[in-house]
């Protein structure tokens, strides 16, 4: 199996849920063959960076602004490699806003979560999604570029009002405090619904921390809940990185 | 704060344990401090091992058998360093036998879980230990040694079938399957007093994936379940490495 690395600590509850996929992962795909000892996972390199720092130092779209934050990521990737890594996974929605520039010098493939996501829908018919992340996941047009490669219609909720409510909810899972959390997304959605004159649509959790809201339904790339279908892209996204690895 | 650097993958529920703990002792401890943005956290950088190749080269009595062993962990401390690592954590009690070999040769200082545990009970006036473990931990003197220098008397399960019984325990943690770990723990414990003609003692805990059997403890550096004190060695191992952090 190839070696993984992640860059992770952004935030660092998510980073647990990838690296215990990952490990899961292997451990279903080597349960039915017989081996010596345990279990084999793959090598699984992290550098979990200070979240702090890498949120007072996003740029905006004046020119130049993303220097600090690009450096400070890339000097983290080109460790990932020197220290083996043969494919790396950013463990955060939120900084795939950046993937090109990250992937450029890079010596080995960044797995996209848009890929991730992309792929997934299209497998499972999936052509709409109502999308819930942080700021900028929701207000640049990164997120959507990405998910539009691959014929999907992506809505954002369409008050300012509802997105800060879907951030209030992000920033206590940053801190593994899960508490009400589902049923606040849950609101959040039908208020997006209902502003938007729809029944229904799949929902996209699409910041690594938002899945963890939904305990009872981990290990699930999608779930229903409240009757809405959610997403959950870590899981897609950890999972990319298993298959990847794999060959 | 230093860049910490973890040996994981031996195995990967405990990595997660550790990773959480040091990341939440950062919560705690920046908690009531003012901060522009989320709450800063070390960078923490961790190689995660195959746990399936460490278990399948370990060495015996014989000379020059830990080679492939010893080399494995010691290119991953050196990949650590390479990555800016300042102190170093092996997130398992097993390979410390190994702790002096590790340490010759290597620039940072490796974190030893004999001196977590030796500090704590010294502190807090514990000076018997009943010590739970992998096979090597439970019939190699490294732990015995390790802990005695801070003149801890340190006993194990006193029958092989009792040692069989932890590694039963310990085999289902390593793949993360927590149900009914904690009674069959409690249940060896006091199948050990009594074979021992001991009223109580201090259990300590040290594979650093048995405390994952107490969910309802998490967090605390020892915890009474069903009349036995209980050590948490992955805690006092952690917590060691974030104060190191901050000095």
């Amino acid at each position: 199996m190839k070696k993984i690395g992640i860059i992770g600590g952004i935030g660092w509850p998510s980073t647990i849920e990838y690296y215990r996929l990952i490990c899961e992962a292997s451990q279903h795909y080597h349960n039915d063959q017989e081996f010596s000892g345990p279990i084999p996972i793959p090598e699984i390199a992290v550098e979990s960076l200070n979240m702090n720092f890498t949120v007072n130092n996003r740029g905006s779209s004046k020119s130049g602004s993303w220097e600090t934050w690009d450096a400070y990521f890339k000097s983290a990737i080109s460790r990932l490699e020197n220290s083996g890594a043969e494919l790396i996974l950013l463990a955060s929605v939120t900084p795939h806003a950046r993937l090109n520039e990250l992937s450029e010098g890079a010596g080995v493939p960044i797995i996209s979560i848009y890929e991730s996501i992309g792929t997934y829908c299209n497998k499972n018919g999936i052509k709409n999604l109502l999308v819930l992340g942080t700021m900028p996941t929701m207000t640049s047009s990164a997120f959507k570029y990405g998910v539009e490669k691959f014929g999907i219609k992506v809505i954002y909720p369409p008050k300012n009002e509802l997105k800060v409510s879907v951030l209030k909810v992000i920033e206590e899972l940053y801190q593994n405090k899960t508490k009400g959390a589902s049923s606040a997304i849950n609101e959040i959605v039908h208020s997006c619904l209902l502003e938007n004159q729809l029944n229904t649509t799949t929902v996209c959790l699409a910041c690594t921390e938002l899945p963890l809201a939904f305990r009872n339904f981990d290990g699930k790339s999608t779930f229903n809940y409240c009757g809405v279908k959610y997403l959950n892209t870590s899981a897609l996204h950890a999972w990319s990185a298993f298959e990847a690895c794999l060959h």
